[in-house]
């Protein structure tokens, strides 16, 4: 039997690291070596997140304080954190021999000027840039073996370019015309908050927009819509709008996605169903429904799928709808299986579990 | 002091209806005299619904059976039934001298022909489609004074409407490129419903979209904003798509809509918001938020508002948000000020009721 | 006509001010002239509630600073701030013939030793302690035209005592076997708040209590059923419990109430029916349902209603349910009845808002 | 390698079939074989529930109808069905060596006259009566290996149960005074429902009592008690009463339990913590949490856990809060390590699932 990949999870007291050490517990190729917290340092996590109680893990393994030296110790760290915080540290733990995979952004733009523009910091470590690599689990599987950093994809991004890269790859789309994403989130996006804003209060059986004018998912989901569309001049000036919206709900994101087909008649459409069914036919995670079906948050909740379905509207117009569990597939499951891939484990390991409803 | 209106419900027992009631209950120039529901005939109004418990009138006016001889002793009658209802009775009503404000669909299109394509059942009462009037109140405020019947404008079409209407006639959008209505709605817009997808354990922390390819609240819309644009050829030709969604709470409709101005500079946004602006600019009811603020469904929830503002996205396109409460500014209340305009009253009267939050 | 009350609000950013505001802005006796948050000194009402769009006074009237003499001007004070303001402030507010109601703490209690016992501060006028009344509106409607200051009782206290007061008081319970209130509010109750804990992810699908060993309404109700229960030795000895929990919706308290009836058969029941249905015979706004209708929070929500029933165990004992708002009938509702009685306004003036629902 | 245990659902399309199954689908001790429903014969699972898609043995296996000739293929099958319908077929399947775990009431009470008395009809399997357990699995642990029948006890009756039978059996309780269960449940309790009353809009932001003066549960629950307390005549006499209420959220069990220790000074409410921690030392899945830490039902949400804690009310009353996910603990988590014990697989196994939050 193989020996356990060691992991370590920093900034393990948000929502997303709560949710990679609930996979990482339960994972068996995978033994959950540290767990980094500044204000919980030495409190076991089982005290923190009382969810975890009776697992032997949770119950004995202390927060430790995010010192780079203890991370060491491990084969693989997550940075559950917030953007800037992975690129201080990951240049050493490289040289280390430690594998990286950042949930937030620091590893998602290639380009040094692109991050310091929408980022506004400078970056740390720009010479991983060409190294690391942004990573669709679902659609990249071999680079992942190949290389030390990975900059897991934001979960508006995710949701998005599921199923609008194989439909870009297909030059099936009018990139003259503009592309929509409307895009709805559950409030876990905005992290464990002390907002007032995202008070229950406030946030029950409210539904608003935010970020409308200018939100730092717009570039990521562009970089790689302009780059499936094969980086051509027609590719990087295709007009893209994002809006993102919050629902009162804690997971899952919807998207709503609105595209000129080149040939609007019912075989275009056909043509994009079999561009996004082939694409994903292998595909243990993506699933296009049977025609007609629309996906529902509900059905991925607490699962690392990501259901799709097309619609032709009266217009001609393409409507995408896609479906995803913001802090899996759009985070911490996603995160596992570029973990898997990594390290050569099979992909779907320790990601069986299907949606929880109701 | 002018005499009270008299007013009669037809179909008291679903949500529109316990709306109507709640607002004529306590409005100052109406009188309550009947409310029909075939199922509760006999029962006063309180022990139906708990929530009118110690008003006077709910205490002692009972349900009736919904015949026109009864409703011929109103002044006035709303329908709050299904679609079809409301033609069936409405032209002896006005023949008695009865004023007609249907909640339903029935004089929602002016085209006999679209009715019956829509809406998959003859006209019965034809005659009237060209005399009714589709009256957004807040738009059109002089013809309900001179009609007998008035089709009450659908949630979703006040929503996408009342935005687009001021930059239509203006001649603000470009009508070559499309224009895009992604609506959020509250599910109490499914009705006093028994169906399992309607469910609690159904429907929380779900989000969907449904009637992707075929609503009919399209041809609504679009007929409202096709008139707006002058109905040119061009105006007839636009390409309009609707997308109604399903959110996990009972009120609110939260719409955002894209469209591509004739001048994309902050110039063109400008004259947006200038000619809604002034479009509502004495509006009691319509509001266009400070620069920046983004509408929320909380802070309309229970009242007779909508909350309006415009962004200009990354990519130039304008961004339109709308937020009403799809039971008063999209159905009861709309009704009651469209009641209060056929009749010369102050047309906010029984209207001040502000939001009601959290 | 006689002149409008002029009211001021003191603490108007919180949900028991914007309640407040909302009843006041409507009421047509009072004339609302000036609420203060230090925080949002200069804003105008609106444009910090966007709820209150539109209606004129809101969209004019700014918030001011907290200083007493421009409350002087008011004839009555709402408090709606935490414990310990209000006192500060009061005497020289009554010294200037200005009424006061307090929606915090500071006039509940009579007895000061009790007060700084169980709100851990010194009263800064404890001279006030007896000329100030308790008043719970529907019960107590005299003494409100004879004193300038009132403790408004808090929710769960009026949730509580509604419907064991008049059984109490006919002498109808065992007080020598336990008197349990197992209550039930909606997140509201813990204000406007910044705590991760109240956070939308945090409190959604969560049900849990709080403050089981001590909670300072405990004293309070203890108070009031001991008082009505004729302050003898075996009601001072009575066993009260009172566990408060924390329901995932934001308005409403539901009470359920156990106790144990001298008279366990049915005549018992019936006996205690009688007392509550004649206690309240005569009120607008509590109301003993049909005997087997379980009260409901929605249907009491946004309104001043308190909804009650009797029901009896298998066991023998005796189940008292009661739903209020906590923010309306717990809170601004019974504030605005009690000024209401105590200028001799109508006592239902201002508060014929029926439930909203669904 | 042991062969694994086939295992049939009968009633797979309600919400504790979808739960059990979940469950079944990942354990690896366990080949689903058999799900059937009547409705939804012929279809895949993943069809009709979408949260399935993907899982490979969820793709394929069609709902059955249910035959007990298909049945009788399994080792094993579980009934998630209306009470009634176990108790006709198992007579026939124990006959054929098949297991049984009854998700329903069909044999949760051990005496005919009662079940007719309290589920209104006779019992189609008298003589398994006194064959079968009810068997709580977190206290009883052996007797599962010798029997055929399980009666899987009822959602409330486990979180009532668990924290109360080993007070009784150490003798700690005051038998003479009332015993009270406040017990508040998520609405999935009712079942997958097409009530009007269990819609979203009616049961969102609502609160209420059902059942009060008779709820099938209540029989079960003292019958445990009454068997814990010894079956003494006191204990045949205690005075239990058990108020069940709906909450606004899908999942989620808290009971908040009121009971007098023998004992009322701290050395008695020591004497209670030792007495349920020693009974539950080494459970997986029952945690007494740290003193004056609350459970929490999000907590426990999608794992088998019950989280427990006892304070002591100013009154001197213990109270005991539970919570538990009714689907999981309160259901399926509980008939799936019913079945390990049955089949001498570790206890835990397949349940290491935890809490899924937020």
């Amino acid at each position: 039997m193989a020996s356990l990949v060691k992991a370590a999870v920093v900034g393990g007291s948000g929502y997303t690291g709560i949710e990679l050490i609930r996979l990482l517990l339960v994972h068996p190729g995978v033994e959950l070596v540290t767990v980094t917290s500044r204000a919980e340092a030495g409190r076991p996590l089982a005290d923190f997140f009382p969810s975890f109680r009776g697992h032997p893990v949770a119950e004995t393994l202390e927060f430790q304080p995010p010192e780079v030296e203890i991370l060491k110790k491990a084969d693989i760290v997550f940075f559950a954190t917030p953007n800037g915080t992975a690129m201080k540290s990951t240049t050493e733990l490289v040289a280390a021999g430690v594998k990286v995979i950042d949930l937030a952004a620091d590893f998602r733009l290639q380009n040094e000027a692109q991050w310091q523009e929408w980022y506004s910091m400078d970056h740390a470590a720009p010479e991983l840039l060409g190294k690391a690599i942004y990573a669709l689990a679902d659609i990249e599987k071999e680079k992942q073996k190949e290389v030390s950093v990975i900059g897991n994809p934001g979960c508006y991004p995710t949701s998005v370019q599921l199923p609008l890269i194989p439909l870009l790859k297909a030059g099936l789309i009018d990139l003259a015309q503009p592309i929509i994403a409307d895009c709805k989130s559950g409030i876990s996006g905005a992290g464990r908050s002390s907002k007032t804003e995202h008070s229950y209060s406030e946030v029950s059986e409210d539904f608003t927009a935010y970020g409308i004018e200018k939100h730092r998912h717009w570039i990521e989901i562009r970089n790689g819509l302009v780059a499936a569309a094969g980086a051509t001049e027609e590719a990087n000036n295709m007009s893209f709008t994002f809006t993102p919206h919050l629902l009162p709900m804690p997971r899952g994101i919807f998207s709503t996605i609105y595209v000129t087909l080149k040939d609007q008649t019912d075989a275009g459409v056909e043509a994009a169903r079999k561009a996004i069914g082939q694409a994903y036919a292998d595909s243990a995670f993506v699933h296009l429904l049977p025609e007609g079906q629309v996906p529902h948050t509900k059905s991925v909740r607490g699962s690392n799928s990501c259901h799709l379905n097309l619609f032709k509207a009266k217009s001609g117009q393409l409507v995408i709808t896609s479906a995803i569990d913001n802090l899996m597939k759009g985070a911490a499951g996603q995160a596992v299986q570029n973990m898997n891939l990594m390290f050569g484990l099979p992909e779907g390991q320790g990601l069986s579990i299907t949606g929880i409803t109701p």
